[in-house]
């Protein structure tokens, strides 16, 4: 911040004094801006930008950035979602967290469930250089223009009334034991909300309760007790209900095989077919554990030792 | 953010045993998620939330939010914008930001020109407890998604090819001055860059210089140079061109009032028309100079006193 | 601090093989080190630079920095510190204080009482360019030698058992109502505490309560009560007692006229001497409200515009 | 800090008509003030609170302070230290920075040479609250006035002419290699700099250059340049000088064993001699490299691990 300061200040500073509305020097600021134009003017209100400060993430820190659908629970009613899950819904967040993956590729893991998103930059990101509000802005900006963009990709006819907001947050974990307790934190909150909704929507769309009634039943059970309810009462194995559902989605890059059959002549020789598998980084989704260990040493390169 | 660590530690955890996969202790956090849920489990994992750190902006200062349009040269490119202004993509901006307003009313003015659209929240503001992260994302999110839900009222059958994306960021301004110098500093940003573009796309369009050759004989030169090659070689008078380009657009709430006339019957009367006049606030937009004094007299109310 | 970062990395690195552990390239740092040497030399480690992080306050407004004495408590039993008020501990406070204010210009005022002292850096200063962790060690440091180094000059032979440690803060704050009411806080501060200590010291040393029963008899009391306990029981008028004790210390820049004997000699003139009267800054102290407006009017000086 | 401000703002503020300056409630804020005092009162000034910010360092990093002597070039010269290395100096420096570790037991490991000296907070230290002023302010006011408290005991009747001042600041790290590279990049620094200015003095106090003559016979020398010079001119082996010098001090908590002989009488025996040996934790001081492993291998204990 302050060496730009510095540097902004060697400008000699002169004032037009003829022309135009007398304010402004000569010509524009960003050579990056819509149309063109090579940088040089400044006007006196400059100063303005040294109020700027300066939000770099710490260095050898994971950045995460979460969004959380902003007013949720009314989106959903108001375009009737499916209770407890609606797959249109997940899927549509999960196509709106591609996008963001393959915008910004220094984001190594992505974790989803119900109306939020975990981004993780590698600890050794230097995209945007690591500036928080940058970071957080553009994961914001890129999923809300996705959705947008894709609903009726997934909800067809069912008609979007209102563009949704999503609000988001930056942490950074200074190592993979602290990461990997982040998304299990998620992934447990996933666990938790989800069964408890299971159980929840069952004893009202299937048992006839009220909400009330429903609330009042689940009140301090434990897992147990809920594993039980849905069993006795609904036949329902919970460990049976599909993975999207009970452990959310994560999101990583793997190498894939792509293989395409190609008509190739070789000099002297016939036409013939020849196989080409070509291997290419793709984002895959996956409704797997990631608490425990087995994950992570299936896949070592999402992590970057914490040396 | 210590009290509530503190909270967090007075808790005693006890750890389930059966069920599941025996991590979680029994049910969902938050009460505001998707589908309900009464707040109460923790899992172990909750310990990660003390990485979160505050960024709450300091109070009694004006919170500056600005958008920028990413990659948006090549964004207006495939979306064949008209140069050097495209009014259909000026508009979409100003209904995005209008979107943004509506949602939140602490914003007492907004202003945009180009791919860019400023946010300035009342330095008494409250919302999202000021915290940064909080009121930068929401910002750009509810604009992003916006731009994509508008964008056929202004662009009709010009399909959009994939969804934009804006970054942001948040500045403090601490006086009325310093606020006043911000939002010039953008406006006089307008007036460099469009008449440089302006003179540009003329000799580009018009005079049949190629990019390379427009560059060439603008370099150097003054606003009064600009104005006299307008003027002299394409006939145009700089200060006749559109407010909406030359100025940039102006958001602020304004009391309007709207006239109805409504059928009544009073006891023992015929039946009448009268005529209802009620005044409500709304977002309007202006094209005005906002660097002179004259505006912020015309409207006292936007700024608070530096008291 | 990304500028910095981008500035290190340009240098290309090359490693020294031969010669002492074989780490190092060639020589100093900081040309402002304790002896000499020109700047040049790099280590491998000198990445570790980049995590530290900027620190800058916010332009255009006060930077306040508080110290606080740490177990104050324990450190005025143990150097039998008189109750309630010890003048020469306060005297030692101001002492050091006012060493500060003249090591650093742009403290324009500074507050103390019992064992704190705020001290308020204008506005627009640029000292230390700004960095909060500069500003708040500097006067920790500064203040705390200097509290040992004049320590006998107040207490004599009162001997120092052990060096004491003072923490700090920084707050700012963006106007100078906002500035005014943290003066008045502090100062209200010192009427609260004192006034009680005052009822409190007395009923124990002159009224022979313990000092449980003269806690539990000051308990709910409000400002009129202990007025009136003070009069009735001790004959004293709490609005007699030393502006010193019920005010504090405030700490200004003024203009002082210095008046000196010259024996002077002119051409052709027999000797005489002339009286010289010359003006310059000095710190001078105050045990005034500073509550009310009349101490501003009275130094107009000291504040900046809120412009 | 937000939790704070609910809080507060949780007090229903009533204020008092009569009495004293009529701006105070009732009695003081904080029951660990100078001389006691339930508290309860509040002023309206109280609300300049929540201009305060939140500093807290990132946790599972370690928090490095580090001091730094200012104009201690001036302050060598008025103090008459020897050059290129005052052993007093040095020794004060570490006597101070003792004590600093001595209050503070979350300090693990300290790092000094020359004018400065680092502090290593560990990475799970909790000591106020990981707040980065409090931390920093209370290192660089401990060690100041520890500075001038033992002054005496190391430059005995060469009088301090005026109090000294450090500043400092707070960087933090992630990983354990990344604070080893810090350890190691201030003493690779040491190892620059007392080379230059072992050869830099003896040029000029042995060899009879002027400083500029010795300065311009040093410019562009290689480690293995000044290593010849020292040992062909003035026939010195650099790495025989004195590891004060050449590797600066390490502060570290090792346990020691103290042996004492006490009289023992045990029942229906004769009084004998008994030698105990107790154990306990002991800053020492150590001047051997830092930058190899061996070092971190004979000290497990002091960094705790990544994860």
């Amino acid at each position: 911040m302050w060496k730009q300061l510095v540097f902004l200040r060697s400008f000699s500073f002169t004032w037009c004094t003829g022309g135009g509305d007398g304010l402004i020097k000569s010509h524009p600021r960003r050579s990056f801006h819509l149309y063109s134009g090579s940088a040089m003017a400044k006007s006196k209100f400059e100063y303005v930008r040294i109020f700027e400060t300066d939000d770099t993430c710490l260095r050898n820190c994971y950045i995460v950035v979460r969004l959380d659908g902003r007013n949720f629970h009314r989106f959903a009613e108001q375009h009737s979602f499916a209770k407890p899950n609606d797959a249109r819904a997940l899927g549509l967040m999960t196509r709106s967290a591609r996008t963001v993956m393959e915008e910004l590729e220094d984001i190594v893991i992505a974790y989803g469930q119900s109306d939020e998103y975990s981004f993780v930059f590698k600890r050794s990101s230097n995209w945007f250089k690591r500036r928080a509000s940058k970071l957080v802005t553009h994961v914001a900006s890129q999923f809300s223009s996705s959705y947008v963009f894709h609903w009726r990709d997934y909800f067809g006819e069912q008609q979007l009334f209102y563009p949704p907001g999503f609000d988001g947050r930056v942490v950074l974990y200074p190592s993979n034991q602290n990461l990997k307790d982040y998304l299990s934190w998620r992934q447990a909150d996933c666990h938790i909300n989800n069964l408890y909704n299971t159980a929840f929507w069952n004893l009202v769309q299937k048992g006839g309760l009220s909400t009330s009634q429903a609330e009042e039943k689940l009140k301090g059970t434990v897992t147990a007790d809920k594993n039980e309810i849905l069993f006795s009462e609904f036949n329902i194995n919970y460990n049976n209900e599909p993975p999207l559902y009970r452990k959310g989605t994560v999101l990583i890059w793997e190498k894939v095989n792509e293989t395409t059959v190609k008509q190739v002549r070789l000099p002297n020789e016939d036409e013939k077919e020849v196989t080409v598998i070509r291997s290419r980084s793709k984002v895959t989704a996956h409704h797997c554990d990631v608490i425990g260990e087995q994950f992570w040493e299936q896949h070592p390169d999402i992590l970057e030792s914490d040396g």
